[in-house]
């Protein structure tokens, strides 16, 4: 397998993203094929012991930062790493392209870009795998389309459940919708419409609608959203963990006692920041395209480059591409 | 000042509810009317000792409950405690109406039933104060609304700024609407369309567009969203809230010595709870209509119910109904 590694994607390439690179390629011993600025990418491959190992460096001259505007990137830097990268794939000289760079960036070099969409996908959905109390829940959009159609909402729906199923093993992954009360009557326009789609359609295990609740409890395997909805969720999710763990240390901090009771219970403290650990997981598909794309964390070290790699793996394997091909046309 | 406590709200009435309305009649020595079903509400009464305070009975023989379908209950149930509390406030009876009910059940009969909506408002909005990092933001719609346009935003923001303003007493309240990012591009078309209504009000202290952390993090005093999102927003931090809790107790129980360490620091839990805890607050204004409604937790305890009198007082003494009324008509 001949996967992708873009040099310049985190928030501080390109050590983590070539650090990944070399994880990936020890574990797995696939060809891990670095994209950016070879000035850069060298120095610090030199860093690690790479003996044996398949790794490639191919250039690219420039670099779409964090800070660039999407609208920008797609012809203002048409040789960038994401440009070059996701053309490997194109041209069938890679099977998938990791990133760990600035979102709307990737979302616009590749819809516009190399890769473009994949014929009969409305639109492309970008998901994310997020930790609940039992386990993992995928979301999807969380991004990249801030307004929905019913129809949009269907194939995103599907896409996620060829993906949950080939490269994560859930046989017949459960979808629900996500919403403001499970009842029938519930729901705004967007989610009413997509009711009868989705139970009139096999290729999805609709299981009805959910609040936040039922989704953190375990109760679905795949929750679907518009990306404008699925983004607050997912920020909210990410923002009140955060919230509620700050909030209990500075209250642990603020006895004598308590905060003996807090240095004991440390260890209790470490494992749940484990199990929320975005970086675990990987990064997030983005799935409706001509190629595997996984997005990582702008925030990524070398692990969660890793971990992203490995998601990539498991989607090539699972076949997950050819399968939304067959599936989306016949929907 | 004569407020009417729905009898027949919580999801264990009348014991929470008549509990509530001693406690507030005792706190301010306010009118409390309870209304509800005489027989039920007369021996609750005889539990407490009522001496001196001025507590009234008005009999409802109907009781809208938590299962009732809203659309069944506005003309399927017109002598419910709902129906004949509103209509004490629309006659002139009392200033202000408290429930902890069914809040489709409110929002039906508030709307169709006496009530109604104020002239020059397009939609009530329910919204909810909430605990963050700093103290409390307020949120409007959280329900009522599902589908929204730009001019409701407009309008939820300004109702919700008086209430704010005259009612919690923050001088010109920073207002944000909710987004999948802070830049001027982002946000799905609702979003995009209110953004210059906002700007061009001089009534509305817009702040701009804010993520779930940053409002978390205190940087708005309100937050605005349609009632769809709202609503998924609000319970997601709330159940991550309960799920974070839930999981670090679970660890800390899980070995010996981190569970002395969560013994000795059980108070910090508890100081957590409490800042966290929805009923200090009390309840949800209900706010476009022909008078005051607080739509209260349907698990409220006699707390809660009093914490929600409280807050109806506030808006009556702040003279909201006056000042929405003369401002909704110049937006």
């Amino acid at each position: 397998m001949r996967i992708v590694v873009d040099a310049m994607g985190s928030d501080s390439y390109p050590a983590p993203d070539v650090e990944g690179a070399v994880f990936a390629a020890r574990e797995w011993n696939d060809t891990i094929i670095l994209v950016g600025k070879e000035d850069l990418i060298r120095p610090e491959l030199a860093k690690h012991d790479i003996t044996g190992l398949n790794i490639e460096v191919v250039h690219a001259s420039e670099v779409i930062e964090m800070t660039d505007k999407p609208s920008d990137v797609v012809r203002g830097k048409p040789d960038s790493s994401m440009h070059v990268g996701m053309s490997l794939v194109k041209n069938g000289d890679a099977d998938a392209y990791v990133t760990a760079g600035n979102t709307g960036g990737v979302l616009a070099v590749a819809t516009l870009g190399p890769l473009r969409r994949m014929k009969g996908v409305k639109r492309p959905v970008l998901t994310a795998i997020f930790p609940n109390l039992t386990g993992m829940v995928m979301a999807g959009d969380i991004g990249a389309n801030a307004d929905c159609r019913p129809e949009y909402l269907l194939q995103f729906a599907f896409m996620t459940s060829i993906f949950a199923k080939q490269a994560m093993g859930i046989e017949n992954p459960r979808v629900a919708l996500l919403s403001n009360g499970e009842e029938e009557g519930k729901g705004n326009e967007l989610i009413k419409g997509t009711i009868p789609l989705m139970r009139g359609q096999s290729a999805v295990n609709y299981v009805g609608n959910m609040e936040p609740k039922e989704v953190l409890a375990g109760e679905t395997d795949i929750v679907i959203h518009d990306g404008f909805t699925g983004n607050v969720f997912i920020k909210s999710i990410e923002s009140t963990a955060s919230m509620v763990s700050k909030l209990i240390k500075k209250e642990i901090k603020a006895g004598v006692i308590t905060s003996v009771g807090g240095m004991l219970a440390k260890p209790a403290f470490a494992r749940v920041s484990k199990h929320t650990d975005p970086f675990e997981v990987g990064g997030a598909p983005l799935l409706g395209l001509d190629g595997i794309v996984i997005v990582a964390h702008g925030r990524s070290n070398g692990r969660a480059i890793k971990n992203a790699v490995g998601q990539a793996r498991r989607a090539v394997e699972g076949n997950v591409i050819e399968a939304i091909r067959e599936g989306v046309s016949t929907l």
